[in-house]
């Protein structure tokens, strides 16, 4: 089923301690969109400049992503440029030029206005509810929120009233402590339930994913990447897979598996995002590779070499050997 | 199978965001062989002082763990005293007394030098040394080392040559990029694994585990804790939960699926030991609490809801419902 993102398409210019890569393409959408393109068909809706260049534009409709939301104006694209050190757990923006981005006010195509599965990427809570108020509200639906600390900061009671509006909230252990002043992560997960949204991931990075709904929670480790080139794009990427999981299984009221398995394909998408700059390990990548390193990926995940045994199984093998 | 622990037996003074606690029983050789000793009889070595309180030896008698390798000495007992922040990732020290400790000679009682499980705990490698000089060489043995940033620094070709000798390290994630000065942490597991050491375990409090075998990797979240009292303890309680399962399978050559199930009981140990301070949280629990803990923690690291559904199903779905 269609996947709807709305975000920023963005030349990027990156530092890390892996190399550097000057007028790239990036932006939340982007990322977003070609890597759920593998499992998904999906509607872009964003803007980018004169100045974005074709081969760009090209890479994005070799995919099954449809481009008629992505308004071409006159003027420049959002540019940012950032470094990362040898942690490559955050990054230091060098610097930022919103452009057209900046006054960016989106306009559903017609035909994107009935899409089930809405990723609403970081930015202003103000352009996230214009998006909302153009989705058909009549069909079941589920529409995820990324922000940042600049919104949770400057935005404060807009962001809450969207909280209040969306299915699902995937935010950064810095920014999920930011909004809640809780520092246990498990604490602050409830808390956010608490504020309106029925799931709510917390992304860590190297360490992997936190998914609380209801009262149940799954939490789930990094794929071990031994070379991590480049993180950015990281988050959109995994949401990519959390929400091309819903779509593909066309759960808009998904179930605690169904989550589960989302968050599972995020961390791995995620971690192909992170081995080359921009897009270029998921341009090598194929749904058969994807979908293999998610096997393996369960393979990490799972305590008993024998698949077939279950927690009690495991639990009983440790009991029943007492001394 | 019994299990051997060498190391400190001491009176801390901890401050936490959730409260104090002035002079109660600590030590890695305490917290380690208490967790231990719910699924395996366990063999103390340590030195403590006179002053150290009757009360506090009478609740590690109350349990099957084997003192007769207690040293009570003329003199003062190891005391330590600490804060954490909020964030409860780390400890400020804020005084430190070796006192007895500081001249520890470990003198293994004769009932002793067989023992197939030993774990050293933090300490100078080159009492490490004396203790594993000890222990019997002829029999099959698991031997599990931790350490810390002092004993990487100041006696680090002495610690390289302990890597050499023992079968199993446990470092936190600070440590093991100061020993391998490696900032990705697969790749500096898989690096001290070159050092000697056939299973490698990277502890990342709130974040859970690692562990490293060969070319094989399990990565296991941690358990969730709403509200974390006291940390103070956790990487031995984890230890002992680690070596408990192979100490309560009888084996001291274990099969990966032996070391995953003992590093999920490593982190199930360590979860309840800091919902309070010292040792008062274990003091409360049972052997079947802990069992039912660790079957719900192998819940939240589970993909699918029925256990039956194995890794190559959970991908399937997601492939077979491709758009």
């Amino acid at each position: 089923m269609p996947l709807l993102v709305v975000g920023s398409v963005a030349i990027d210019s990156i530092e890390t301690p892996k190399g550097r890569a000057p007028s790239i393409i990036g932006g939340s959408a982007t990322h977003f969109s070609y890597a759920a393109s593998f499992f998904t068909p999906v509607r872009l809706v964003g803007v980018v400049g004169e100045d974005f260049p074709e081969e760009y534009l090209a890479l994005l409709r070799s995919r099954p992503i449809d481009l008629a939301g992505l308004q071409i104006r006159k003027g420049r694209s959002f540019r940012w440029s950032g470094r990362y050190q040898s942690s490559m757990a955050s990054a230091e923006t060098l610097s930022v030029e919103l452009n057209l981005f900046g006054e960016f006010d989106p306009v559903l195509p017609d035909g994107f206005k009935r899409s089930p599965f809405v990723f609403l990427a970081n930015g202003s809570p103000h352009v996230q509810r214009r998006v909302l108020e153009q989705v058909d509200a009549g069909a079941e639906r589920f529409v995820l929120l990324d922000t940042m600390n600049l919104w949770i900061e400057v935005e404060h009671r807009a962001l809450l009233e969207m909280l209040g509006r969306v299915d699902g909230v995937v935010l950064n252990d810095e920014e999920i402590r930011q909004l809640t002043r809780e520092p246990n992560l498990i604490a602050a997960g409830r808390r956010v339930l608490d504020l309106g949204p029925r799931v709510v991931i917390v992304k860590k990075g190297e360490h992997g994913a936190l998914l609380f709904a209801g009262d149940r929670i799954f939490a789930a480790p990094a794929y071990p990447v031994e070379k991590v080139v480049d993180p950015t794009g990281a988050g959109d990427t995994f949401a990519a897979g959390f929400m091309a999981t819903l779509a593909a299984e066309g759960r808009p009221r998904p179930d605690f598996d169904t989550l589960r398995r989302g968050v599972c394909l995020g961390v791995v998408a995620a971690s192909l995002n992170v081995e080359d700059f921009s897009l270029n390990r998921l341009a090598r990548a194929t749904r058969e590779e994807i979908v293999a390193r998610y096997r393996s990926y369960i393979d990490v995940l799972r305590v008993d070499g024998d698949a077939g045994i279950a927690a009690g199984r495991a639990a009983g093998v440790v009991e029943s050997r007492l001394a």
